[in-house]
């Protein structure tokens, strides 16, 4: 008895139960992407993105600070200087004029403050007015089984799968949850046995997504263990597979959501594993946020129209997808030049042993292979951050081979 | 060693953390309620409302339904036709006056519908408008502890904590969550030992809040487990209490939110078990909805700007006293007239064993003396409905006696 969670490669698995967990906001621009891939000939050789791990936070600050109160405030300070209109305004610019001013660059998580610029100029389009009296009760449509799921945001979710022609809707039960990270603690409850005297194993193949094992375990729940590598496992019992795909971090980015205030759900077939999903979020957090479907709801339509408009100038994957080509291009540039650094997501070659250790003492922070699963030698980097730390993380990255020689 | 989580009555205890969990809403309401209390001479005898258990649905669609789809859906048809205009607009009207059209009336969860007819009134005041650019970022301040906290209601959570006067702010950490479920949960992560061997025993008197057991038990958790009745507990090792106060169901009334947005949070003193809350609710759900927080912000400033204005007819609590005494009245009368109930919550006299399969009889569904630790003979009524149920839950219970005797 196999159970997976997944995304997409499907093929020649014996499945009890098909969980398609897809990411909504990325669906067009995932698509994109894989074009790009086959374009660019970067198959693997790709960067990705995600949230922070606190081991990272605490390390980050016990070797920057001495008297902050709060781990967070030192990268508040230190990593968050582009919220300064001074330097957050730049945009690309060539990497012989971008000015090192010594910030540290975080790109350990995922925030996707590129899309802040598209969504400013998209203007009124996706505002939302909420008034005090509205969504008071905790039930959005007590009609559903998921009985939070706002139906505003459940139909433009619809919508975009249909448009973008990726997922089968029809015969599916939606559940919203606050987030992946949410949703899939909801698919391990409904995939493991309450009744069970032994928990489930959880598997995934390295690299694995970072944040997998931190929520397998924190709980040190008895529906369920990790096991980590699925070549570890080799017993003859239940057990859940993890397959994220396109993969994170060496596939194409599988990112949480363009804005992510509930903007993540699951479609679900089978309505015994939708029903205890909804009862795993129900216990978690009594629901999802009303004010972010609502929000999410607007943000997807907008996306949707821009997608029926394709020759659009605002399309929104179009100018995504080669704010991203362009980004690309720019990290080839600088790997290249810099002659340290192989892809794959990015691994340091020579001898350095440590690559998130050597990146750091340059002031930029990533997220190293040991959480997922790998050698020190790699590391994730987050490619969606606004444009004026990404440039000068290219500019740094292309001198690094001087700057090292001479240390 | 004990570890408590509670919310007033700390005098005697010996802590070693105390974490004191309000209901930042309610704050002035419960003192008003307090004032009531001693008035009316009601001390206990007092009924109150919560979120519904799983269970209760599932008997209730067994009971009522052979043909639909989901559990919700028979709870929509039959409980929830007060979303029908007709009969949503009536007021407090006599009860000889009152159309039984036979509805299902659900008491048995604490749906705070009975509030939207003053924010209604509000108008704009508390009318939130969110562009599409804003809370791109998973950060909501970086200089703090708890960095998915927005500024804008951290300080309206102080503030109205300080027009109360019910809490010390200074020299506290501010952990926001989902709703009292997830601060709970948090609560419990942070206060339990992640490298113990056993798990910690959670404690609370009968009758305790209907939820703590399921949200305890749920993820088999080895961080701790449930063992309920304090007086069950008799062993010389670390033990977690949870003290509810006012205790649910049988003390004054501990509502989740007036308006559920976010608007429930905890105060911290020890900064180790808030940064444990807060990496607890990161790993939960990586943050809480940022649309939630601003609009929770919005309605604590319409509350505390009403509550400097006391004499002002728009008083938040003022008004909502004055419609809880009301409803408090009709209660008394009908269980008066009725001759089969007493109050302590609610509990059945003659014959009548399970008080809630009684009231369903009758088409009021209330909770269980039973999920509480208590028995079949106490039901959970909640206070919170629109008007016209109450109404129509007051005449039913008024004319039982008589119907009763007709069977």
């Amino acid at each position: 008895m196999k159970k997976q969670i997944m995304g997409k490669g499907l093929e020649g698995w014996s499945l009890r139960h098909l969980l398609i967990v897809s990411v909504a906001l990325n669906v067009c621009l995932v698509l994109k992407l894989g074009y790009y891939e086959r374009e660019s000939n970067l198959t693997t050789e790709q960067i990705f993105h995600g949230f922070c791990t606190e081991e990272k936070l605490h390390k980050q600050l016990s070797q920057t600070s001495s008297s902050s109160s709060s781990m967070a405030a030192v990268v508040a300070e230190k990593a968050f200087n582009f919220f300064n209109p001074s330097t957050s305004s730049s945009s690309a610019i060539a990497n012989d004029v971008v000015n090192d001013d010594g910030r540290v660059i975080n790109l350990d998580h995922g925030d996707p403050t590129m899309y802040e610029k598209y969504w400013q100029q998209a203007g009124d389009k996706t505002t939302v007015m909420i008034s005090g009296w509205q969504s008071m009760s905790y039930f959005s449509d007590v009609k559903n089984l998921c009985w939070f799921l706002e139906p505003e945001f459940a139909k433009e979710v619809i919508r975009l799968h249909n448009i973008v022609g990726n997922a089968v809707t029809e015969n599916r039960h939606m559940v919203v949850g606050t987030g992946s990270t949410q949703l899939f603690q909801a698919a391990l409850y409904a995939l493991s046995s309450p009744g069970g005297t032994e928990p489930i194993s959880v598997v995934s193949s390295t690299p694995y997504y970072s944040f997998y094992r931190q929520v397998v375990e924190y709980m040190k729940s008895g529906l369920y263990k990790w096991v980590g590598d699925v070549s570890n496992f080799d017993k003859d019992e239940p057990y859940i597979e993890l397959i994220t795909s396109p993969n994170n971090p060496d596939g194409v980015m599988r990112q949480s959501v363009v804005n992510r205030s509930g903007g993540i759900w699951a479609l679900v077939k089978d309505e015994e594993v939708a029903k205890r999903m909804t009862k795993f979020i129900e216990l978690s957090s009594i629901g999802v946020s009303k004010d972010s479907q609502i929000r999410a709801a607007k943000i997807l339509q907008a996306v949707s129209d821009s997608c029926e408009h394709a020759g659009d100038s605002s399309n929104f994957f179009e100018i995504s997808y080669h704010q991203i080509e362009h980004r690309w291009k720019q990290l080839r540039k600088a790997v290249k030049e810099s002659g340290i650094f192989t892809f794959a997501w990015l691994k340091c070659e020579e001898d350095i042993e440590d690559c998130e250790n050597f990146l750091r003492s340059h002031k930029i922070l990533t997220r190293s292979g040991k959480h997922f699963g790998m050698s020190l030698k790699y590391v994730r980097i987050s490619m969606l951050d606004r444009d004026s730390n990404y440039d000068l993380f290219i500019k740094r990255l292309s001198e690094m081979s001087s700057s090292r020689s001479e240390e």
